[in-house]
């Protein structure tokens, strides 16, 4: 029974140790060294093969693996790979910070004081994604589940059940009037560049929130601040920044309604995702039912 | 076309004040006094009465209303009630904020650091949750569609699709050794009185988290204290102490690695409430999909 690799080899090399400490009893390949290709019972690719059904006769799952959101290749990976979900995580634990007050409660902790804020039931709290391609529709996807009504923002016109899709520069401020916590997962081009600014800023609810996982330069900094001083914005949740690393002294750090992460929304490495494959070798080894991250090969 | 509210009657006038603000044209009835049966669209009930397509045979969606977790009649409400997201919301933000970190993110923001810590992927954090009633089982279905494996524990054996149960006293200790965030949802009771002390620590993985979100009295603070400084428990989020309020100067509110918030996790008012409901009556009538909270009379 072996297990296939077909992706960067050097990444190849860190999952053959990690195979080799975790699951010494499967052979572990790198492609094209294939070996005996019925011996495959499992597949981790970044380009599955042409047939892989064909080649490999007894596959019987496929893994994606992806080296990082800018290589995204949107034809060919299924969602549910671990930059996905880590994304989906960030995410959602960030909206939920905004909408459960926990920058007010953090205020209160350090002042030691012990008081209720009215809470708002998540219908009545807007959420709107700015870029939907797969990490925007993965995080709507979990974001509707709390019930929060949920609106996205894209270049050119999309389709996506449960949520109100705006496309264009002309539909751009009727997605903000309605968004009370703004999610930016826009790629870094030269329309981006600086969009997060006063003019948006402007067109959204008065103390609205701000969550930024897209890419730094997006965010004009000085009008970040100016938004939050003037109650414009309520809080930020920035996981990216110009520069990174955000240098210490810079006013970002100390703000008290500003959250800053470095760059770890989206974080994968070898060890989460050959983590995560062994894991779920294992519970498909028992037979029981595998968590995320897969493929099966008959469903091609 | 009127609203049916059937439940206590002071929270019904709250209810009726609000409605005649916001949704005027709507007649609001408050139970017995149903006016023509006809004209009844939509149904506030905590105890429905007993044959509602009969009695109302235009009616065309049930909201459950609740009191409070302490009332809970687990056979006749369905789950979405606002108390119950209020609690998955609060928990789901607690265990992300656990998994992804983030006491530790904050402790780096404050001496201005930017630093990667190394993600683990959902599949490798087990969750288990004491107290697998309707308020455990909401939790434990958002926390699956995160990849998390997730357990649950509960005095009398229960059976949960995806869930691995365990039950009675000796359960506990194989509960609680794969379990490296708990989640405290049980009732106030003898037997969980003082629960969460040395013993139950001391059966968690070393470097397991809490989410307290039971009941004050269940809480050992010296063993809690104890437990984070020896690293048996990296972390604890508490939403109930005792007492409560938390007094200023108790060592819970200065340390590092312990969140408070002042018992707010299942928070609901009629505010809440009822604006939830105008909220979806608005979404009914624009003939756009409702979110949560509802239940079809049809399908009763």
């Amino acid at each position: 029974m072996s297990f296939l690799y077909k992706s960067d080899p050097v990444r190849g090399a860190q999952w053959a140790q990690r195979f080799a400490q975790k699951a010494p009893d499967l052979a572990f390949r790198i492609w094209p060294d294939i070996g005996d290709p019925k011996a495959v019972r499992y597949l981790a690719a970044w380009q599955p093969p042409d047939d892989p059904v064909a080649l490999l006769p007894n596959l019987e799952v496929v893994f994606s693996v992806g080296a990082g959101i800018d290589q995204f290749d949107l034809s060919s990976v299924p969602a549910h790979i671990p930059v996905v979900e880590g994304m989906v995580e960030y995410v959602t634990q960030a909206v939920l910070t905004i909408h459960r007050d926990l920058f007010d409660y953090a205020a209160q902790q350090r002042a030691q004081v012990w008081g209720e804020i009215p809470v708002r039931a998540a219908v009545s709290r807007r959420v709107g994604v700015l870029g939907i391609g797969t990490l925007g529709q993965a995080v709507l996807d979990m974001l509707r589940r709390f019930g929060f009504p949920c609106a996205g923002w894209s270049r050119t016109p999309r389709t996506l059940a449960g949520v109100d899709c705006y496309a264009g520069d002309a539909a751009l401020d009727a997605f903000l009037a309605r968004t009370d916590i703004l999610i930016c997962l826009l790629p870094l081009t030269g329309s981006t560049r600086g969009l997060l600014g006063a003019r948006v800023f402007d067109a959204l609810p008065a103390g609205a929130s701000l969550v930024q996982v897209g890419r730094g330069p997006q965010l004009d900094a000085a009008a970040l601040l100016a938004a939050l001083e003037s109650g414009r914005l309520d809080s930020a949740i920035l996981d990216v920044t110009e520069p990174e690393p955000l240098p210490a002294g810079h006013s970002f750090w100390t703000h008290p309604r500003i959250r800053i992460t470095p760059h770890i929304a989206s974080a994968t490495r070898p060890g989460t995702a050959v983590d995560a494959v062994l894991a779920n070798i294992a519970r498909h080894r028992a037979g029981q039912p595998m968590v995320g991250v897969v493929d099966r090969a008959r469903g091609y």
